[in-house]
């Protein structure tokens, strides 16, 4: 076996056993999977998982680093060669490609609140969450600031602050949405005011 | 002893004990603390503790149940006689009794958002997490639409949808703060930022 056709296998290996633990953990929520869980669900021996995953916070850390490079290939640009206007890039960037709010909700995101909640006091954890908050401001942050640049939006708002409050936002909703039944939280129409708000702090016109 | 002074006595005993143990959920979370933690930081007995309080998730209702009753109160105001402004119950509503934005923050907001996020896929606690959205869904609601009704405030957005709206910025802000140092969340101005959405939102003049 030459070591390249090896090195995709294992690749590939690695691969499966993390998509089955994606569904292991939103069936079961963070703190109740076990790796035995992840073992019984990707078919794998323990040896087999552990060769990949030291424990279950390395595999659902794995987990969490391919959906953020997966949202970034999503948005499908670059911001730097970015034609469109910034008020599309921003509604890509919150709601994916087609921009528009709807009724999807990651599913991942109750163990992903979990994860993080239940963390909170663990150090490693703790500057985990802290590097991904800074980095879904900063590429928030660097859309809003190009359309005040440009004069597209009302520099009225700190590009910063306005940023951090769709984190809070779209945190906020990850976290009633997983709890309440979806017709109390109205996630697609509290999405729709959000997004007013946004326009009226960026004098974004309405027809938009 | 006549039943009364016995009653008067529980009472305090019972309090006692739930400010105890609302320490020790500040500072080891919901699902690390123990009713031995319990035991030991009120000096209680197992029986004493368990002639209150049936288990933890009974006890951390309690003292949920003293925290809605405590804001009730310290918002110091019956809805029916409200002669002041809508906007100003509103904003004592979100921000206490002066109504201003702060970097305060409810010390157990992390152990309620633990005890609620873990226990989702309970039924009991399901329930009763839906009738506190419920109640916190309302109470918002209500202020909204007399402002609406009197014309204080613009009826452009449904009040039930701006209520929710609010729920979900204090609940994620609550979340942030959780898992982020003070800095990077900026607590006061995010909150500043989201009354001046109300503020459009409601068409409420920028000086109020």
């Amino acid at each position: 076996m030459s070591p390249r056709v090896s090195k995709e296998h294992l690749k590939q290996r690695r691969a499966d056993i993390m998509k089955a633990a994606t569904q292991v953990f939103i069936e079961q929520g963070y703190e109740h999977t076990t790796m035995k869980h992840v073992m019984e669900a990707a078919n794998v021996s323990r040896g087999g998982l552990y060769q990949y995953f030291s424990n279950k916070e390395d595999l659902f850390e794995a987990i969490l680093e391919e959906g953020l490079s997966e949202e970034a290939e999503d948005t499908g640009f670059s911001l730097e060669e970015a034609a469109s206007p910034q008020w599309t890039l921003l509604m890509k960037l919150m709601f994916g490609e087609d921009g528009r709010p709807d009724t999807n909700m990651d599913p991942l995101a109750p163990s992903k609140l979990e994860f993080f909640i239940t963390g909170r006091h663990d150090e490693r954890r703790r500057t985990y969450g802290e590097k991904r908050y800074e980095m879904g401001v900063n590429i928030y942050d660097e859309v809003i600031k190009a359309g005040q640049e440009t004069g597209e939006f009302s520099d009225r708002y700190d590009s910063g602050l306005l940023a951090r409050s769709i984190i809070t936002f779209v945190d906020g909703l990850a976290l009633d949405h997983a709890i309440q039944p979806e017709e109390k939280v109205r996630l697609k129409e509290q999405s729709e005011l959000f997004v007013e708000y946004l326009k009226m702090a960026l004098d974004v016109s309405s027809s938009s």
